[in-house]
């Protein structure tokens, strides 16, 4: 019962969506798609969150107008291109919306409209313009990798997944794609994720369910401590799979956020372990808080470390790095009380215990940070507060790919 | 009248002030001194601020005791070894001041102490101990780069640097050495920094004005974003400059701070320029700010950003990451009253005004940006507010420096 199990179809996986994605120019590369379009064949409830960053890409500003009413048909999305710090940005972003609702037959405040890419520079509409036609043909129920790949910038895989799990009886589905790479240390919001279920919420519900949900998924990824300007999490809700609308708390919507959950996670994992450059998954587990919030701070801090990102890469057991980012995390934690232990799918080695080295061994330690996704796991006492935070080493091709972006 | 001028001696500039340093055995290459020593001929008052990190070195510890009150003789610092998270981390430190007050006959209570270097190894005191006899031998009044050398761990240049001013009609001087490169983003302090004057001065006043004075230098500073956990400042004065000692605000105060400023603003711009794998100095001016503390935060955020740092890296003029950054700060600046410009010894090109692109020449600026040192300098309104802070760009070296440091 309630089993929640994964599926493939990514954002086309719950009932009634489409998706597709074309190159239609905003990227030199011909070989890289640059325009994706996601679609619910009925009405659908939706919600979203955005960065927190005082600069917002005008996409950002008219999607907020557009979801006013709870209410959306269809999220458009460039890369390439950022559409943020231009002067007809909002115009231009309205223009795109504008645009695919007169060639779908659609009201342009049913659109959701994002972009990614360059700060910056002015956004040219007529190659998306001489675009959405190809785009609009190719929607399909299969079109779930064409989208995500259409939202890639740096990212060097495409980014999608999806879970089934059940509501008064009846299967539901949610999915959803992800890009991510750099400029990712998101606050209430990340990179781009679009979600897609075809259970009944409430627009109320949807939001409180995205809400609650980001503070443990993608608040606690972090690539390289820059907050986006473009940051958004939007979260369709079409209500295809005939459950009963879920519009208060209680075992229903325990059961959805569950399902949320496990794509928002496995969505954090995949962004993190695609960070710009990165070699390894790092993943930072901090149990025996006082407090939820503390836990979240402490493992953050660590995943957000240069010192600890540049260690991990270099398989470097430098577990003082890990201490010296909980002291600072400004988390409040008794130091003399710290464990610290890597752990790699198969084997695990301790390192510190009560705020002081043990003996350990090196060549065990270096072999369990030789694999690509690794554990810093930290105990800090023995209070109920625990929590898990996402990010990557910090390696020569972040550096290699930040000091040439935008050539 | 009050002029303050640049002269040599680095912590030894002071009138009886005496500095040394040795290689003793922490640090397997002989070639690099680990152990240095800094003297006063006479009592001097002393005041010192220390890492907010929770996790803090045992010299800290040892260090905040033997200020007590507010006197002190000598420095004895090592390198290679931070004497953090060991359980016998305040016990060796205790031991380090007693056996330097032994072979000196002074108290162990007037030594202060500091280490730098790996967290989580304990720290044998044989070499030390057998190192205090050739290091107190090595005293000298021409001894600031020998102590200068044996604080630097992955620094690349020994950083001291010297002023003299007038206080009654007296020249006094102020002097000072520092070590930075990795693990810099000071909260209250910063690296290791030991700062020496004649002139007298009371110990609140000196307290006072080391406080006041870091909020606008170290804690300005961040190569990295990492907190160290045994960062320090130590400021001694001995009075042998005969001025009529300062023990309260004033003239005599107020030119005091400008000589003690100048030193620390030099400093700082050798820790920034120095930082591990740094080859350029950045430095980003913000004006225009309702106040202080919002241009601090400004500034400081762009400095940290891992993204403005590798286009710096790659000379590239990618002035929406400074807006990103100025945009997460926290700051309250309105985001289209900002301009930004790239500023060398030299030459200028304006990038951005009032929060859009304008038009520049490429070339231009890559060229500023290829220069050593370059200045982002930030407007943002009309505002009293203007702040300073340091960094430097971030490149392949601090990858290969940090992921193999212990080894």
């Amino acid at each position: 019962m309630n089993t929640i199990r994964q599926i493939p179809g990514g954002v086309c996986a719950a009932k009634g969506f489409l998706a597709g994605g074309v190159h239609c120019g905003i990227r030199r590369n011909q070989s890289k798609r640059d325009l994706s379009l996601l679609y619910s064949e009925v009405p659908a409830n939706a919600a979203a969150l955005y960065t927190t960053n005082r600069v917002k890409g005008a996409p950002l500003t008219v999607t907020k107008k557009h979801l006013a009413d709870g209410k959306a048909r269809a999220v458009l999305c460039n890369s390439g291109n950022a559409n943020t710090c231009n002067a007809d940005g909002e115009e231009v972003a309205e223009a795109m919306c504008e645009s695919l609702a007169e060639e779908m037959g659609l009201s342009a405040a049913d659109v959701l409209v994002a972009s990614t890419g360059v700060i910056g520079q002015p956004l040219n509409l007529a190659p998306i313009r001489s675009g959405i036609p190809p785009l609009v043909q190719s929607l399909s129920p299969d079109g779930s990798r064409l989208a995500a790949e259409g939202i890639m910038t740096t990212d060097t895989v495409a980014k999608e997944v999806a879970v089934e799990f059940t509501l008064d009886g009846k299967p539901c589905r949610l999915g959803g794609i992800a890009k991510g790479s750099g400029m990712i240390h998101p606050n209430m919001a990340t990179m781009l994720v679009f979600l897609t279920t075809d259970a009944a919420v409430s627009p109320e519900m949807l939001e409180k369910a995205l809400r609650t949900d980001v503070s443990s998924s993608f608040n606690m990824v972090s690539v390289d401590g820059d907050t986006s300007t473009n940051d958004m999490v939007v979260l369709l809700a079409n209500g295809l799979a005939g459950n009963t609308e879920i519009t208060a708390e209680g075992e229903s919507f325990a059961a959805f956020m569950r399902a949320l959950n496990t794509v928002t996670v496995c969505l954090c994992r995949m962004l993190a372990g695609d960070g710009e450059g990165a070699t390894r998954l790092l993943e930072c587990t901090v149990r025996g808080a006082k407090d939820t919030q503390t836990a979240r701070v402490a493992a953050k801090s660590v995943i957000c470390s240069s010192l600890v990102k540049s260690a991990m890469f270099g398989a470097d057991a430098n577990w003082g790095r890990v201490l010296c980012a909980l002291g600072y995390s400004g988390a409040d934690i008794r130091i003399d009380r710290v464990g610290v232990s890597f752990v790699s799918a198969k084997r695990s080695v301790e390192v510190c215990r009560n705020g002081a080295g043990v003996p350990f061994s090196e060549e065990l330690a270096k072999e369990i940070l030789l694999e690509k996704e690794i554990e810093i796991r930290v105990t800090v006492g023995d209070g109920p507060g625990e929590a898990t935070a996402w990010g990557c080493d910090l390696t020569y091709d972040y550096v290699k790919i930040n000091g040439d972006y935008r050539t």
